[in-house]
């Protein structure tokens, strides 16, 4: 089954290939493999295990995806089958699999990987957005400033150009210091680490090094990283909002300051004598989606001791919509602030 | 691409086939062909043209939906390249395809008709959940009432029992008098139904007859009927929450008073002595996912003019979402109250 | 301290006073004088104990309003120290006071009355405001519609403000028939009414008759009417925020097809020459709160056992926001409608 | 009118009367005296001017609230009217009132005041929390890890207790950074500051400094500083709610592995054998308020042009909710925690 249809409106960005089945499989079996690369190299494992695990690891990268989504089901995370076929392919180094970890360490580790890889495509887009706002022909022409939807007095149009360029360059900010934070998550069933040995901490530096990851203590049911991605998502969604919606006004009928033009985009099935500024009203619907996404990550965070008992499943398809929803409203946002065009004679008309 | 993994948990439900890209192009499809149904009906369509449609309907079923979905990013929804389709097949009757209809019309009667659908899987599973509840052995035992998670004094297990029951099946009485007013939508563009003729109400109530909706006002950019799905929704997945909740504190290792028992269901990677009850927690996962679904669509009721910049836009994915995490609450409660064992002597001690 | 100055623009309405202190202090003494009157009807209590009972709520109606919610921290609701307060007056006869119920009976009733009574306030606000609209000199005037804020073709705009009409008048029929339905809550301390005697059908029964509510079993952790509240407010107020946009998009300056004609109102600080639709800017700002405070209670709807150790708690004052939310809504929305103007010659220049 | 009742559960924090009308009034006030300083010192007032203006805003801090309040409902917002009696009170110096200023200039650093002294309590609170924790006598002790609410196995429960810590310590942190970059606003009615003439930029940043805020350009409808508070708030709230949970679940009546001891505090109207634990019921009711309280901020980023129709007016209120909510979620802990008795009986027990 698929769901394309209205993704390509809401979730029109490549974080969906960072964030769907494969994306999934490939980050958690990168994490299973890091583990034993460090637990290698710390002494826990020796070469030929830990060769087994990384030979596991290649070989379940084309694991069947519908037999691990039933299976999923069964245990309530996909890691438990996951690591059960690690175990069947390493064979007599099944031991070596996922050694002294939890499910828990290893998908939330593995959804830092994909919410850090997502980060980067929706940043690009964003800086794309920036770049195209630097290329708009405002020179020195005024705008009139409208205030409760009423026309009030003149501004300059680079300065609201310009707010919208510093609101979305500060979005993007904001997303690579959360990206540049993101921790590991390794503490083993109940998060004390003991079940990976004495040199638990250097096992736990050593695989946030590995993976590029910041290291911090077990967060299990402490979700602040969840948060900071929540916050930061919400909010780039947030100015994105901000800015398709003064398109989407300016290119009203009645103002038509600004269009979109950009070849077969924006036409419509009954009236084809209309141009929608599809791009932005795109990028508005996507960004909709972010502030209640981000409410359910923060009502998640009150999670039962050292596992949670339905809010640690309850986010993890909600984060990934929610980096979806973010990418697709920063891809729709560059789209259109890349094929705006300023018409000059209306601007001035209405100030 | 797929997304099952993390839906095995939190969209786990035949809701998922009712509402995934195959099953909106055939309630789109079916729109379509009931239009032309009505029209010929009423004189607006002769024979010939209505037959071109039906057929052209027969051999769009089979669409290439990466193309669609292509083409439905252009122009911001997927009833657009679907008409187009439609009338390339219909050659020379083209004109009566979508005849006097707008895309809005179509996509919001499909959306209609794929939520009585699934609401008929979520109350089916709803009324499986009650009988559960009704097998169990709970006779006269008395049980600890728990306030503010304190013992408080003893209450009849059947009472306790008998408001879950009543819950679920109050929660599926309201989704039943939803899905009974489900009503179609057909206004042309501007939701006038001039360009339907001067018996568009004919056509209407027709449609509606055809589709086993109700009749109603064009509601384009009036959006009761989602507000009161995500209404009814929402309640029944609060009350799925409640009964799910009171199953895993029940099923805490220091209370022990019930316990799910199923084949291979709830086992741990790391403990396995260990038996979770992962129907409840991922029922409850499932339901708790729906307040901010539902605040989503509530916010999106403003909504400009005669169609809307976005917001429209914004309401399919998530009126998706919200079917199938309600379907995968009702089912996962079914299945934990299916397996559910209770231990009286358990029941007896804290009491 | 007061709360006054935000609440002048987002809480504007006379539900303020039907969900103040006061008023929270009145329904609770109401709730208990009735229990008192009908324990006595059903013979549970003798006339003198009933007597000593209906004079000690008379008397705590004026009781320290600012001792009490002192008080009311220390025991986490108010009815614990009124309940001790009006022991304290019957003397006596202290034993005859909210005799066999429990805080959560009291409050949960009291809630109910208390939202009846805002419903009544806020459905004569929106009648006001369908009645407005009916009183609109539309005539046989076409304006043009927008989809996507584009200019389409034109409808007439009898048919226009007729949507406006029916949405407004929907809201407020499923307020009227969720008031109707408003159950007492009667059920002791752990729900099953043994401590109310074994008439305690009878005396439940016998409340809500005398305080106009319906009787229902024990909801007091199955919080379907908070549920039905939720999407019944938050409904209504999604048709108001529907209403005021398009009213603020027709007054926008370049548009200017209606204006708010208002003595004093709208007016600027840095431009006295702008007139703002301030009562649909009102309007909009405060039906916008909804969708999240509804978001709140149905999340709530997770309680534990026979009483939520938190979720409760958490219901009270987001109830009341929501009750004065769209309160705020209407009234603003029947003042905007009230003082529209329409501009013929501008809508006639659009269409 | 007073809404202390229900506060003193959800609201129970010192942020209220940092927030209320006078708290408001003050800001307001703090801010139109030090822009005169400030334009005093750059020249733009000459010192009579400047005196006039500050010997007002001493004067206006008596101002009748209730009219204030009457008035704010006719303009929109509680700056029209303030800065009108502050004109009367200067008589022939009211030139120098607000000069160049806008109102949403005013009312937002004001709320920028009041959001930092707020987060100053907050602040405090938690670190009161974080230092409970610190006093507890955990020492060597091991507990049961529970995964799933499910016996797993055991931990030092000082890393439990550490766990608790550091998130209460983190959450902390990011407030504190998120309160030292609140930017002061002054642009003038559209943001570009020419209203304030040549040396406008100078005037901000002074006026920044006289506040002790961040000096920044117009954010008017560019809401990042909302989000950034939404954020830090919303995210204490959610590590207070995890901990407060975790007390409620080892304070259960079959758990028993600690109860808060506090006079007078946590007894029951029906059940006086019983003790809640009503501090950390309290805190996790008033944490549960601020998700959806930030979904509403992220959700009004979506701001028209240079003054927003509606969604900054809907703001003010709910930052102010958000502000009290985690404050009393933080007071609470603090109480919880500063009152929490360990039984150590009962930890070995179970695990």
């Amino acid at each position: 089954m698929s769901d394309d249809l209205f993704a390509a409106v809401v979730a029109h960005t490549a974080v969906r290939q960072q964030t769907d089945d494969a994306a999934i499989v490939a980050a958690v079996l990168r994490v299973e493999a890091a583990l034993a690369t460090v637990q290698e190299r710390v002494g826990d494992l020796d070469p030929d295990a830990a060769a087994a695990v990384h030979e596991a690891c290649g070989s379940a990268a084309d694991v069947d995806l519908a037999e691990l989504a039933r299976d999923t089901a069964l245990g309530g995370n996909p890691v438990i089958p996951l690591v059960a076929e690690l175990k069947r392919l390493a064979g007599p180094h099944e031991d070596a699999v996922h050694r002294g970890a939890t499910s828990q360490d290893v998908l939330d580790t593995a959804l830092m990987l994909m919410s850090r890889d997502s980060i980067g495509t929706i940043t690009a887009d964003l800086d794309r957005a920036v770049s195209s706002l630097g290329d708009l022909p405002v020179g020195d022409q005024q705008v009139v400033g409208r205030t409760l939807m009423q026309s009030a007095v003149p501004l300059p149009l680079s300065v609201k150009v310009d707010g919208w360029r510093r609101g979305l360059a500060d979005a993007a900010h904001r997303l690579r210091s959360v990206a540049a934070g993101l921790p590991v998550q390794l503490g083993g069933p109940v998060g004390d680490g003991s079940t990976l040995g004495e040199r638990h901490e250097d096992v736990r530096a050593g695989l946030a090094h590995e993976l590029g990851l910041a290291d911090a203590p077990s967060w299990h049911t402490m979700r602040l990283p969840i948060a900071d991605l929540a916050s930061a998502l919400a909010t780039a969604s947030g100015v994105v909002g901000k800015v398709a919606l003064d398109v989407v006004l300016m290119a009203q009928s009645e103002v038509g300051e600004v269009r979109e033009v950009a070849e077969g985009r924006g036409t419509s099935s009954s009236m084809p004598h209309k141009s929608n500024p599809i791009a932005a009203i795109s990028a508005r619907a996507s960004a909709r989606r972010t502030p209640h996404l981000a409410a359910h990550l923060f009502a998640q965070m009150e999670q039962e001791h050292e596992r949670a008992a339905g809010a640690w499943h309850a986010e993890w398809s909600v984060l990934v919509d929610l980096l979806r929803a973010t990418g697709s409203a920063s891809w729709w946002m560059a789209e259109s602030l890349g094929s705006l065009e300023i018409d000059p004679a209306a601007v001035e008309r209405h100030r």
